[in-house]
């Protein structure tokens, strides 16, 4: 591996530039040695070790807003490509490394400041640096009662996390993390410092409080794009809630997903449930989508290997003779004791609709768990940080290993003939290009009104098995697109790709997405690339 | 009242374009005799009668996108100005009538297509000209079962409210119309027809499902702006729930205000309450804020009157003394009944802990409600758009008379303290400007996280009022950006005005705003002055 330089640029001017930074931010904060550079090297990359493998041309780490504004302005003047990240820990779908090989990576990590948690407003202003470990210690150091939201793993940033618009997994209201922020403060690309929402008057009394201001609400574009470095970002935080009670319905037809997701739709659009539910087959032995099954009998392996997938009423006679729901649903409830049972009694009801339908009673918990109550539990239900699913894929057997993996991540409808036409559609794609894939796969629930049919790519140190699955990623990425379902988050190496489906009108959006990017970023020297967004220059070369 | 021409432009040339727009849509579809044009008079506007009233200098009504990709090609080719809009019926915050005197108005009442509601998605994708009515026809017809969120007047356009990020009164996840919005279609200045969200996707399964779509989420800028013509919008809605409960919370000390807000606050984050809150002051008779009182005794309206507002210890003296409470909350659920009994409960249980509430059982009501239900019942609670609160201050005693108002709409924290800080600043300010206030007028609840404190301006036939209000309407604009406190949504009269308090970083989000303006209206054709944002060539003017 060899840094690269930025495309376009001398030795001596990129030399010139980090002269420049180092005098902006001191010597200690600028890194150009190749030891220091691979660093930001992302371990998640399906180009790892290939020519095309996006690699930094150097790191810089700012401490301060004045600091960011110093390094755009020598970075516009110079013409030197920009890639700021947060915490770049966002791992499957990029990390640090740039979208443009010889970016200078731009790392946020030390502006990791908590400026504000409020318990009555249940609200937090944080630096892009803070990770949702950092907050959770803050908040527990001060007993204060209030929940975060976390993905899993939570090393991550919450601003990172939420302008790539991920999700957590607690209560609906929280779990979409851009819908739940609150003001953003945004370096420009020239250095001027925008405030937004309510965050736009000074002295303002709400900036935390109401989300859209006045006049056009701009926060949307600063999510998976590259027309400003946000940072400052407020967001809304959940109050503790007094228990927890969850409770699972298990399902032993094939047919039964059509009714059940209506139901639950029902339940969730009404408000009756707001935990995620978590849609499993009990046959895997783990309702995590995408988790590894559980050791299955070789007869069943037999029957998930069939060719074009197992047949319903194979899956049925199975289920019926070891006794095991083919489909499930669990749901979370947070909230005081008495609604949130009256709540799971009442999705009984309905559930109860479902022929031979089952009801698991899950645990009544009282809120806050002690240390030792969270030991063994799905720490994120309770809003606390953890590695616990961090490298699942890693820690099971594969050929080559596995060294990490990438999301691939359409948004299908959320009805139970879309979960089968999903599972169909992937079952025969796994077995075009011999990737893992159990055929009863279920999607995820982050968000309301549509699933998420998350399927992991592995990544090897195998050049070859990595370039066949990249191409399987691409050609699934089309596949995807013919049944209507567009990715909403990808790894830089298909960021291109992706993009590329969102054709409507001759490629309207993207013409769009090209006119914001070089009014405000005429320079185009922040994260080229980034979301199939290229600046002028490199446009024209690519075009 | 002469019809004007568009600054800057002949006769001749308007009359060119009119032809052309003929052309396009049709001699019937194109308006230019006085009368007609006076039909796009804002009835409400605090200028009228007066030089500066904002006038259209014409009117046309295409009736596809096609006819409004035509007509903007012709704008852009001749530099018309257009002054698109929904259905007009924003009476209070501009109507009909253009920003900029002399614009043409583009009338998208023709855009009347409902072009579809999903029962199982709850969700709709409609045209710019349907109206809340003409979709509750619709859904009535078909007998599905879901429900709108009707702001109260209901004539407008669900388009045009969400735009304008205007809000309803049923459950908090409808109640924000923008935030309730899933992908849109929009015509560019130039005549580009963009698709936002999953909508980018030809063939996309998930448009009315999945709101951010992939890479910058644009939706956004084209709320309170003048970026683009909004031709189709979609939105959730809710399913029509099972059963509806209210309760009434009654203090009757000064200070409750201060815990009452922060349990409600609590309640409505964790989602205990969704339906909207009313905060009222018994005293007054009535807790729809902003409403004018039931008849008071002497006693209570000479204590209103005492000059500084009533102290604390004679209001709660004259409610011992009559047994009425000095503030209410009026809370709704929405859902099965088990669980929104269980809900009011909780909420008994959390809010006793203010001493000597008193709590009132409201009515428990089985969905859905015949049309002899809903008789004598605030309508928009069911989702029934009406009528029945139009002209509320026009049917009160005011000399001059009033014929309409115009909303001062300032967002201010969620607190008790920042109700009685309002209730001080507008009590202030109401007898400095002579305007008519109950200084125990309570904040509007239909956000989350924040209140809405609104104060209705009135509108008469006499211009020396109308100047007078004017200014005082000016004048609260900077006494509230004091506080802290901006106005979310504004007449075109004032738009300037507030946009000025937006400032922070000398108007960097101003800056921002006339950066994206101009990059995707490059000649300023549409709604030029539409929430502060002027096209380059005035701009430059104005400065």
């Amino acid at each position: 591996m060899t840094t690269p330089l930025p495309p376009g640029l001398s030795q001596s001017t990129l030399d010139s530039a980090l002269r420049a930074f180092e005098s902006a931010l001191g010597k200690e904060w600028v890194f150009s040695s190749e030891e220091d550079v691979a660093l930001y090297r992302d371990a998640y990359s399906p180009l790892r070790d290939e020519p095309e493998e996006r690699l930094a041309s150097a790191a810089i780490a700012p401490s301060s807003v004045e600091e960011v504004r110093a390094v755009v302005r020598i970075a516009n003047e110079m013409r030197i490509p920009l890639y700021p990240f947060s915490t770049g820990r966002n791992l499957g779908y990029g990390g640090a490394a740039p979208a443009l090989s010889g970016s200078v990576v731009l790392d946020l990590k030390r502006m990791n400041r908590i400026l504000e948690v409020s318990e009555s407003n249940a609200s937090a202003l944080v630096e892009p640096g803070v990770s949702y470990f950092d907050l959770y210690r803050h908040i527990q150091e001060r007993g204060l009662k209030v929940w975060l939201d976390p993905p899993d793993p939570g090393w991550g940033s919450l601003i990172g996390n939420a302008l790539d618009r991920g999700g957590g997994q607690t209560a609906a209201m929280y779990r979409n993390h851009f819908d739940a922020h609150c003001g953003m403060e945004v370096v420009l690309a020239d250095g001027d410092v925008v405030r937004t929402g309510m965050g736009a008057m000074p002295n303002s009394a709400t900036w935390q409080q109401f989300k859209t201001g006045y006049g056009p609400w701009v926060d949307g574009i600063f999510s998976q794009s590259n027309f400003g470095i946000v940072t400052k970002m407020g967001f809304w935080l959940m109050p503790q809630p007094e228990a927890y009670l969850s409770g699972r319905v298990v399902m032993f037809k094939h047919a039964d997903l059509i009714p059940f997701v209506d139901i639950m739709n029902y339940l969730e659009n009404t408000q009756v449930t707001t935990g995620m539910p978590y849609l499993g087959s009990p046959l895997l032995g783990s309702d995590i989508p995408g988790a590894p099954p559980n050791p299955l009998s070789p007869e069943l392996a037999d029957l998930l290997a069939t060719p074009g997938g197992p047949q319903p009423a194979q899956l049925e006679a199975y289920c019926r003779k070891t006794d095991t729901g083919l489909w499930s649903g669990r749901f979370q409830f947070y909230g005081p004791r008495e609604v949130i049972e009256a709540q799971w009694s009442y999705c009984k009801k309905r559930f109860a609709a479902i022929e031979g339908v089952r009801f698991e009673e899950g645990e009544l918990l009282q809120m806050p768990l002690s240390a030792a109550d969270l030991e063994g539990r799905q720490k994120v239900l309770f809003g606390v940080p953890n590695l616990q699913i961090f490298s699942l894929l890693g820690r099971t057997e594969h050929s080559p290993p596995v060294y990490g993996h990438v999301g691939f991540s359409p948004i299908i409808p959320r009805s139970g003939k879309a979960i089968y036409e999903a599972q169909k559609v992937f079952t025969e794609a796994a077995r075009e290009f011999g990737l893992p894939l159990n055929p009863l796969n279920m999607p995820f629930t982050y968000w309301q009104r549509a699933f998420v049919y998350i399927f992991l790519f592995p990544i090897t140190r195998d050049v070859e098995t990595n370039r066949r699955n990249r191409d399987a990623f691409r050609k699934l990425v089309k596949i995807c697109a013919e049944h209507g379902w567009g990715e909403y988050r990808t790894p830089v190496a298909y960021q291109d790709d992706v993009m590329d489906t969102y054709s409507f009108n001759n490629h309207a959006l993207r013409r769009l997405h090209e006119r914001l990017k070089d009014a405000v970023d005429p320079n185009g020297i922040l994260s080229a690339g980034r979301y199939g967004i290229w600046p002028k220059h490199l446009r024209e070369k690519k075009g």
